[in-house]
């Protein structure tokens, strides 16, 4: 039996590999990422904000958060949104199901395709970690995973499976890997040409002497770096490619203590407190540098930083806070980061692999204010 | 055909598992351990010495490396010999079988189990790493294994097997687990009360952009926090278990970045060199501190480095470098590092589990000086 869902999910991951949920714009080559940090929704309307001003403090609730979703939509358009966890503030959810609708509504409203992770803080209502992904998954228009699916562990290397195994024991709720297809029309439409990985980086730690936040572990990062295997493996294979990787960007909550590296002289962006990574170094950055596709990787947790720094070929960022139930700093406004990827063009003016993976941030205030725009890779520079 | 050799291999488990080729003395309740740390050797009587007296240059050779184990052995009267890396310096050596050969004799010739794991240079001549491994396990009263035999990756937790997927797949040469049985005749007699972890903790980094040492790998940590799991599992599922788990000990050859961690005040023994370990922190420490049972670690590399220190309840030890075509100190002896553990008495004088484990120096001098005793471990103290 299961070695028939293992022929069936196969099967289906091979005959539906050509229609990419996510895809490069034929007409400009962008590829636009909105990344939603820290909502901490609750209640909605009867939820107050935190910190800010007090002439703000009257009318200001999590519907503050939703406006400021839908004002980001209209504005930039984003092709995909992804929601780094802490998206409820289970804590203060009446119901956590009602909790994630809510918070998740701008972008089922608007059809944008979207992903989820979770935070330290989304399970203290009424759901699980698993429960809270269960639903997540259930949504529309997401394409949230509960973890990877079974017969997608294959070794490309020795052709070994992993006969429906890993995936059972892979530990947290929330590990998956979304491909972004080429242009339509071009040699690369059948190709993924960015690739997104997702992990849940836990809540709190369970081993007994040890505090602090939750962390990636071995299952999680064998996974990641067998699946960039794969997929390195399949974009090198096909007689379009030029030999490289297709470029990846990782999200998840918690910093990894390698945030640590950054400071004015080495970061855009701004550092406001201290970095609240685990408490102890599980080595996902090595198992990310190491995978070599990696050129950036996104988190939340900390609401009042908000930089990009390079550390040995891959860029470490913030989100930097988005929700107005959460944490922050009063007169400082609530913000979110937008990637953006394009493809490059041939001398024939055909779409080829990603050139430029850029970003900047967004503020809630009238204009929106664009900050901190940069390029965070192209192909031709080797980062230090 | 795959499935045939799954089904022979845990057949084979489960029927040897009660014959443990490792076991407590019945008569002292004592197994103790050599570990001897970097012998370097190469071709024998023409190898010459490194870093001695200019009074001994002249006779000084790797049978001086000899000399020292028999010696040791003799003195010691070991239960089990590990040789943790760089066992022979292939780059001086003529024949890498012979030198293991050579290298291992005494062991071998003293009829005493042992098991060795790779260093950073065994390699540099005329065997790759899997070759050298495939050579150590053919020999003589050797319990080393090259890697987990595939059907040993079942999870207890759930009942899931990896359907010999993982094993083939795992990261280096040398990662393997022996079990040391209670001593006969007690209810323990069928149980492994100390689990030994060997581990292949690489050679160099082969990561563009990353230079120094290997690490080990997440399929390594996934492996080695599943086999401490399951052995805990099965400690705990027998009714003669008092619900705590059998203690572990882990050998491999490159230190972990957490040896940093120690200064004369919070360390027994010398540190007289920096802690070479690789530039990347790749999480092991993280992982053996989760599994929870892992008491101490015990690495070579550094020669000249022959401290234990405690971190977070767990013991980092270095070997001491043993031999003489290694680099070292002139006029600082050559040493190995003795580890004995010792089993419980109840009311009744029946043997429970493991109460203490020791350690202690042995120094190549005229008297096989003993230096450093000191307990690393026993159940009724907690470490810091």
């Amino acid at each position: 039996m299961g070695l028939l869902l293992c022929i069936v999910a196969v099967f289906l991951q091979f005959s539906l590999g050509f229609s990419f949920p996510l895809r490069f714009n034929q007409t400009t080559g962008h590829f636009k990422i909105l990344q939603v940090a820290d909502m901490h929704y609750a209640n909605g309307a009867t939820t107050k904000c935190l910190d800010v001003l007090p002439a703000e403090f009257a009318t200001c609730s999590d519907l503050n958060t939703t406006a400021f979703i839908e004002r980001l939509i209209h504005a930039e358009r984003p092709d995909f949104m992804v929601f780094t966890g802490d998206n409820i503030y289970g804590f203060d959810c009446n119901d956590s199901t009602a909790s994630q609708v809510a918070a998740f509504a701008p972008a089922v409203n608007a059809q944008i395709p979207w992903a989820a992770v979770l935070g330290n803080h989304d399970q203290e209502g009424n759901l699980n970690r698993m429960e809270l992904m269960q639903h997540i998954v259930s949504m529309d228009y997401t394409l949230a995973q509960i973890n990877p699916p079974l017969a997608s562990l294959t070794l490309p290397s020795e052709g070994h499976h992993y006969e429906c195994g890993l995936a059972s024991s892979i530990d947290g709720y929330g590990n998956y890997n979304l491909e972004v297809g080429g242009a339509q029309g071009s040699p690369l439409a059948n190709k993924s040409v960015l690739n997104l990985y997702f992990l849940d980086s836990g809540d709190y730690s369970t081993v007994p002497g040890i505090g602090g936040y939750g962390w990636i572990k071995p299952s999680q990062q064998l996974w990641f770096s067998q699946t960039s295997a794969q997929l390195q493996a399949e974009y090198k294979s096909d007689p379009t490619s030029d030999n490289t990787s297709a470029p990846g960007l990782v999200y998840f909550h918690i910093p990894l203590p390698e945030f640590i590296a950054f400071s004015a002289s080495n970061m855009t962006g701004g550092k406001q407190e201290g970095i609240s990574s685990a408490d102890m170094n599980s080595g996902f950055f090595t198992t990310i540098r190491e995978a070599g596709d990696v050129k950036a990787v996104f988190v939340g947790h900390d609401h009042v930083n908000d930089f990009c720094g390079e550390l040995s070929g891959v860029n470490l960022c913030y989100g930097g806070g988005f929700g107005y139930h959460a944490y922050g700093m009063a007169g400082w406004s609530r913000r979110a980061r937008v990637v953006m990827a394009t493809m490059g063009k041939d001398d024939n003016g055909g779409w080829v692999g990603v050139e430029e993976i850029r970003t900047w941030k967004r503020l809630d205030d009238d204009a929106l204010t664009t900050l901190d725009e940069e390029v965070l890779w192209n192909p031709s520079v080797t980062h230090s």
